[in-house]
């Protein structure tokens, strides 16, 4: 008998910073967990070294006619500090009423041990299930996933044998809404950096010669949107998937409130794109971000310099079916354009990831060759989550970015089923992060009956 | 017998840096040197405590009907670090060809001892000199003056009885040609802070809803300048005193090249305000310039966030007759009127100073009531700087500001004189300070003509 909340306090003890150096036990400590339990399974463990933390591969092979689910998790969290804000110990698992509290208890030990839970229970119920599953649980997702692409690369035939991805690392509006996230952002980022002068100069002796910097990157910036809130850029929107009225019709079942958002916010209007309201805004259409800014002095009081430089970070998320290098390239264009004399710019990339978006069946858009496993697996999760929920689930793009699942579908082919299972209160990447044990009971079974139909063919 | 570089030398040794409170014994050191060297000229010399550091007030006086000149200096120098940067050690004098290295050698120990060696040849040669003369020597110059305002306002009728103030904490083009600065900028410097949502926000889950504040600066600041570089301000103009013939052909003299000027910036092209050139615009013209910007996040890579708040630190340099206050006042009222929705403002006063002319007599815009004896004394300076120097004095506006000058003359009505003595080369607040004692040597005896001078009547 699995004892799905004992082995979720295990697996939280294990200390698994991936940044952190000195948690070298922690890593292997929940590494070794997750291998142990998936071998005691029955699954084939191959853990997989790469340049930092090892990929757990596990697979339960069978008949090649079977479908194969391949479920994707990881056994790293993020870093606890500040600890003096947490109530309870980060690494002490506490239940609280209905709630688990612990770093890593949502994100992601939580949600992946209600997979493995499920896997188990039906295992248990017919070792004999006619279905192939591969567990690949990375070490590395709290840092960027820097070992993954490789990893990819050398797995993808491998990988090329699952149907599907199965993965719960994306969030529930509420405990009583499932969602199942059928679309990601894409991003590209990059830094823009104005010189003038070559050294700073002294506003007194130079004030009123030359072209500020700051005031030149002020004046660059300030063109990139207009004053409605679009994105400012030629051929910035070309791209961008239409949006179906299913979508808009999922969004609005979700009722999400605007008054009560803008509360959230601290804001006292809003800004987004025109033509869709700001749930839609952030789901369905492409942004071009001021991440930072800096030049000249910062400090207390003042000092009367015209500064040789100043920076901006920028970044856009991307909707389908936008490429990011394309993006980029129309946004330095267009600040390149717009840049007035007597500055430099230069430019320096950071990271990008494509956007991501699989539409469920039955849809307007749904793409004629979508894979007949997929369909089945959307329509085996529609049903379960109806049945242990009550309700159906909601499909909807989210405004976040996962790069690795547009990864996964370049590289593999692959598309992804994303169901949720932590909520807003559960404080990912904050202190006092937890996780619902309601909600985990419920995902077990739902994951559980999932599979289960999908194995019944 | 007066050996002024044997005096620089011991004044120099002094490390009478007022900002740094472990250099009290520095401080008193020069402060004593300049007490007890007057003392020694047979002046009665107070020492005016203050705050922090006290004042020389040192006087000869005389009979009434004697011109009375009001000679300004201060004992205290910037900091030297950083110290591996300098060629001879910071406070040992060193001399190198015809100039002497060491901290504060030209700002402002040099100068002063000019004017002092000029004083006590005069007093030498004749100790009846019909000149009643007045030295005030601060300590607090490199730190913004702060106890001057309260001494002003004490000592407020001692100093009416001087006719003019004479100084040396100018500038030298080069050391053939003597400067007469006759004019100087005065400013207004505030921060500006726009806060969107109250907290910074993740731009996956919320970019695309909402105007962020660093957005919202860039569109201020923006439209702070028109394209051709004028400040784009309501208002802003509107007290600039108009730019005589005499002062454009007085700097046209200088004959400062434009494209050495160019190079030594560093810039291809300049941004003067529409009508002027890059000189007459730093000179003649006010300014309203980003002295610093700063938001989100500025470190190494990325942070993918929109911030709560970004903010700008703002200075206008300010031309006679312009107010800081009024203008101060136009600025912020634009930046109102020109905030997007969806941010808040808020504002923080820094300091201030008002913009100083003086006017040398048998200009097209001379004062009808300007005093005889300062007018007198112009008269000296012209004709003792032609007889040394070989050519005339240039009399030209800067574009720095030193609010003292201004304050004395709103609270006392006195005019000053101000003869140059440093030179680009001399570095001040840098590393390798110099003086050139060939200038030294030539403007101890255009001091001592000029008061001779004005002593003869």
């Amino acid at each position: 008998m699995f004892d799905h909340v004992e082995k979720l306090k295990e697996f939280i003890r294990h200390r698994s910073i991936s940044t952190d150096s000195t948690q070298r036990e922690g890593m292997k400590g929940a590494q070794e967990f997750v291998s142990n339990l998936l071998s005691s399974l029955g699954f084939k463990v191959e853990v997989v070294a790469t340049d930092r933390h090892p990929i757990v591969f596990a697979q339960r092979g069978g008949d090649k006619s079977w479908p194969h689910v391949l479920i994707y998790g990881h056994y790293d969290v993020q870093p606890a500090d500040p600890l003096e804000l947490w109530k309870t110990p980060a690494f002490e698992p506490t239940i609280i009423g209905n709630r688990i509290f612990g770093r890593g208890a949502a994100d992601n030990k939580g949600p992946l041990l209600t997979n493995i839970a499920a896997v188990a229970k039906l295992l248990e119920e017919n070792p004999q299930l006619p279905l192939r599953i591969t567990f690949l649980v990375e070490g590395e997702e709290e840092m960027g996933s820097p070992s993954f692409p490789k990893f990819l690369e050398r797995y993808a035939d491998k990988l090329r044998e699952a149907d599907f991805v199965f993965l719960s690392d994306t969030a529930l509006p509420n405990p009583d809404q499932v969602v199942l996230t059928c679309g990601l952002r894409g991003l590209t980022l990059f830094d823009v950096h104005v010189t003038g002068a070559k050294g700073d100069l002294h506003s007194g002796l130079h004030g009123g010669v030359l072209r500020n910097p700051i005031q030149a990157l002020a004046e660059i910036l300030a063109t990139l949107h207009t004053p409605e809130g679009k994105v400012n850029v030629p051929g910035f929107y070309d791209d961008v998937r239409e949006v179906h009225p299913w979508e808009r019709e999922e969004l609005r079942k979700l009722g999400a409130d605007e008054k009560a958002y803008a509360e959230f916010l601290g804001i006292d209007s809003f800004y987004p794109t025109p033509g869709f309201s700001p749930f839609e805004s952030a789901r369905f259409q492409p942004t071009l971000e001021i991440n930072g800014i800096g030049g000249g002095y910062q400090g207390e009081g003042t000092k009367t310099v015209i500064p040789s430089k100043a920076f901006a970070k920028l970044s856009c998320r991307l909707v389908p079916n936008q490429q990011p290098d394309r993006v980029k390239e129309l946004v330095i264009a267009a600040i390149r354009a717009r840049t007035p004399s007597g500055v430099k710019l230069t430019f320096v990339d950071q990271h990008k990831g494509d956007p991501y978006a699989v539409v469920p069946p039955d849809r307007s858009n749904t793409p004629r060759d979508q894979s007949p496993v997929l369909a089945r697996a959307f329509r085996a999760a529609d049903k379960a989550v109806t049945e242990v929920w009550g309700r159906p689930p909601l499909y909807l793009r989210e405004g976040g970015s996962v790069p690795i699942i547009a990864d996964i579908k370049r590289v593999t082919g692959l598309d992804s089923v994303m169901f949720g299972l932590f909520l807003p209160e559960d404080n990912l990447h904050a202190p006092n992060e937890s996780f619902n044990l309601d909600v985990m009971k419920k995902g077990i079974e739902t994951t559980r009956r999932m599979l289960a139909d999908l194995a019944r063919r």
